[in-house]
């Protein structure tokens, strides 16, 4: 069942975005030859090289889940291990996706309050262990934003990847959320990827409006070789390419990716504005791209189910709101007014209750 | 660089259909749960098991490779081994995709004339070793119709699930032309299938027109236990899943899946029709389904390039012509008109030669 | 360089037992078919049986990384997950073997303080998610004796097979040191294993005196099928295989396999009990197998390493002692004075520091 | 049942050699660090530098099988291919362990009549695709001496280590016997690897007179990188390592690893000079090694098996009879008089019936 009413519980709930589809119907055209042959994969790599400003390689997967797993294994071989959060996606969402396409590397997942990884995560558990019982740390995978909505700034990112380098790990961005951490920081592409000192970086474009489809940027060509062939044997290698290549041309092109991005990021400060200071709604962590964590009490996050809101409350009981590229300004100050309303009612309950 | 003129190199440079394409448009309205939980996987799962008139079990995947891995990884262990014509695409065209989606499972591939297997063929490889030194046979896959556009009748497949079924194999279908094999040979899609004893079906989107995505169809729903988890660790689970599943919805239900099937069967009919019997042009393979494999002479072969044909000429050194839902019947008798000319004019030349 | 002095810092460093030996060199006369078709090998399987007083089926690998990987791949698929210890040997010291052999299957460990698994930690994991972006739980995995040197009762194992029947959980036995187990519980291999529902056991052979070999016993035929090929693949079918299995038919017939754990036991206790109620030395986990683990000052730890003891500080901190079938009383002896000195140094250092 | 008259049938089935058991004995007193951390396995180390006359890289394996298909995982990735004999051990007799420890690796084996590989066989194949989708060639993996039983020239694998440096393709030594192709080219084992250009070897210990253990020898060190965990994580790091290592300082330091391949070798030709030449009896494969093959009629092979001979038909029909370390002239003298006794009474009835 369509919802009639928009919810705010994921933002791959929603569609295509109208450049995209367009694309895709400018595409629709004719044959084009299969297997990225077309003329649109060629422009989106080029579209993607622009917009880095580097000479960099880029191939098509169809979901991130196999971006990111494809990218990790393409780092390390199967007794190495991977740096990440224990709030990562790659952890706790693909289902072991990423020891299955690397043959078993071991994820070693940092405890972390916030879902960010620190520099002395990194090397404390980097450290750890140098003996061959264990699988030897070889990747360091961040999540930009990570999954508790935050962003890494470039001096943040910069500081990871020094600790990369001395210890001789490579760095992965998943960057399912890309387009909303540029727009968040403002900042060039470049600076908060291979500037700052990332190898590989995974592109999202589901959530960035298109119907399927991630890039895989390598910004070090030589980590590519024959990165190719790693798609096509793992089932990655689109026939009709063209169909996911030629919306990144236009989203890259015309400034859609960004504006995307910036849109979905207003819409979680909005929120975030509107439920500040409320007794009862408290933020869970910083706001800073297009998601918002709200630590409820039980009472209030029945009466908002019971107002109709539907939402996960997987990291730390929080309640939480994705934003995308459609979402609808009214529907978030609707949302606003109904938490204020069930707090209130909350706390209401709990006076009398004493 | 988009043909301006209709090629038929591949019936995988063919766009999307427009019922395909309207069906994407109709899904792309609002908000859907992701990852299959939307109405439009629901509706093509009912429409799948009304089509096939059983209460199979349905899974999407993003390619064909993707499915017959995943579904022959689901058919053995990593110590089994997989019987396959050498003609065919897992074989040939996967890049080793069945041996990494089973960590392993080795393919046993019949020497054959035409691209077909015969329970011949099956019989005597699977109890040629019996011994643990090497893979045990444990499933049979056959292309329907084959590499070489010809289609196994309900009474071959038949006979093959009957040597499957007495040496305990299972019997995979890559049906990545499923369509056009059905079209065919005018029989149900449940004759050709699991009444013939099919365990498990892939059956192709692509080629029939959509976008992206393949149908993974277990007959029997034991064989299906967990499979979801499998799509989902190898990275194809569609998050925006809706895009694979609508279009499935319109084909199976107004039956553009058979007539886009039966149309490029017409257009490889129409092709050997004009040709048959022209001195210099031969019939390699019998034409049964939407591809047409002639014998030319080197001289006839070039100068079918140089009039701006493309072609491949991979099996046997015939050149292939491969016909789509979208095939110009105009396109077809031009290429028949230029097949005939050619062939005259190397003929002539050899008798001057002489 | 080999030690004059023994040292107890694990009982790996140990040779083989003079039984092991002489059936080493019984088995070395003559011709015998490879790969297990020798006459030691049938006869090692049914000394297993005999020992089990069960029909199991038994195979042969040459370490215990092997053994369990295998055993553990073969109870899963790469997209379940196998719950165990944070102490687990799977999961701290195999390298990611277990991830390696099922293709990427996630080990779940669950914190704990003293290296045992309980019912409630098991049913609290294997509950926590049921979508399918999370591998699947399907097999538990406990150490006998832990690695902390503690046994379950056969209550405990029964207690953690009912929730695993219940959860529809497979469970395996990490049997490496499971003659000191059977040894410290007095009880008959069957109660502590398939009686007590275990459905695999890896019984180590290393650790008990063999030069090399574990042998891994299904309970229940059917999960055996087509094991043998695994193991072969999985490069572990050892071709002179008499040297692995003969001293299995010695050491289970004669009951050297028992008196080898009793006596590292003993070791332990007697270890135990010179220092319990010492100051300063604190037994870190109770001595129930043929571990003793004790909580020393910083001072005093380097007080006895001084004196040339050699101890792995892994756990907690705390200094690890192993005994093994020829440890030697006296040496014990002399570590317990050595202990008892340095713990009496040490207080009476900090004494005068105050 | 233990053979109380010698056979031919595999050398495999011989025992351990005495100077292997003297040194696994002086091996057995006291304690030794385990995983290698032992006095002999790194004298073994030094003693395969001394023999090869270069800094190599070493480390052990339990078996062929392994040892083999740990070093081509080394070699190449998962979307990559290796070319080798369609008689090779890889291909026929490992039960798929090079694709499983490979992930997935594509053995492209090339037919061939007598079970060698030339470089015009390489070239052919290692051309033949360059698209993603077929796996790409990498290794080329050769059998010295082959499953044949025959020999390459330093010349031959010079010509062939050419054409893989010229590809871009890693070479590969199975030396399952090594010995036995050291002992029959009378060169030294520099001269037919590095020398000749071979990347990695494996050398045999199991067939060469040990109880269990394969060296594996990387040339290059560079390609050596991280493959101690390789090993670790693929359950072949054996705990007591100096059972597989001492062995190796001894049989290398006094040359019984030659002198028991010459004895082999010796046997062969024995058995090969005594029915050169009688009618009936045709050697099917140049006897250069340790393995003599016989094309015998149905009735003669009949015959010989009456009189107690075992031996295996596997490769084109031929009797193989294989000779190892303590293999007793007496009992070839005798096989000789049989196969020339059964190939007279075969002749006699061929006359008869005629």
């Amino acid at each position: 069942m369509a919802d009639h009413v928009q919810q705010f519980a994921s933002d791959n709930y929603a569609g295509i975005c109208p450049e995209a589809w367009q694309a895709m119907q400018e595409a629709n055209h004719g044959h084009e030859p299969a297997y990225g042959g077309d003329i649109w994969t060629a422009r989106a790599a080029d579209a993607f090289r622009a917009l880095f400003e580097t000479e960099c390689e880029v191939f098509f997967a169809f979901n991130g889940t196999a971006a990111n797993s494809l990218a990790l294994a393409s780092l390390c071989q199967s007794y190495h291990s991977v740096i990440c959060s224990d709030a990562a996606h790659v952890e706790t969402d693909e289902c072991g996706a990423p020891e299955f396409f690397s043959n078993g590397s071991k994820l070693l997942a940092v405890p972390s309050s916030d879902g960010k990884l620190t520099p002395e995560d990194i090397r404390s558990l980097a450290t750890r262990r140098n003996d061959i019982h264990f699988p030897k740390p070889r990747v360091v995978t961040i999540t930009q934003p990570t999954e508790t909505g935050q962003v890494y700034t470039v001096e943040e990112v910069k500081a990871i990847s020094e600790v990369c380098r001395e210890l001789n790990l490579r760095l992965h961005m998943d960057g399912a959320r890309f387009a909303n951490a540029c727009a968040s920081l403002g900042c060039s592409p470049a600076d908060i990827t291979w500037k700052a000192g990332v190898d590989v970086l995974c592109f999202g474009g589901t959530k960035n409006g298109m119907a399927v489809g991630e890039a895989i940027i390598f910004f070090d060509p030589k980590l590519a070789e024959d990165f190719d062939y790693r798609c096509k044997q793992a089932g990655q290698l689109a026939s009709k390419m063209r169909y996911l290549s030629a919306p990144w041309v236009r989203l890259l092109s015309d400034g859609t990716w960004l504006r995307n991005g910036a849109h979905a990021n207003a819409c979680a400060r909005r929120l975030a504005e509107q439920i500040t200071g409320v007794p009862g709604l408290e933020l869970y962590f910083k706001v800073e791209a297009n998601a918002v964590f709200i630590k409820l009490s039980a009472a209030a996050e029945k009466a908002l189910r019971e107002r109709g809101w539907r939402f996960y409350t997987f990291i730390g009981g929080s309640a939480r709101f994705m934003f995308s590229w459609d979402s609808s300004l009214e529907r978030v100050d609707e949302l606003a007014a109904d938490l204020r309303a069930v707090a209130a009612e909350s706390a209401a309950l709990t006076a009398v209750a004493r």
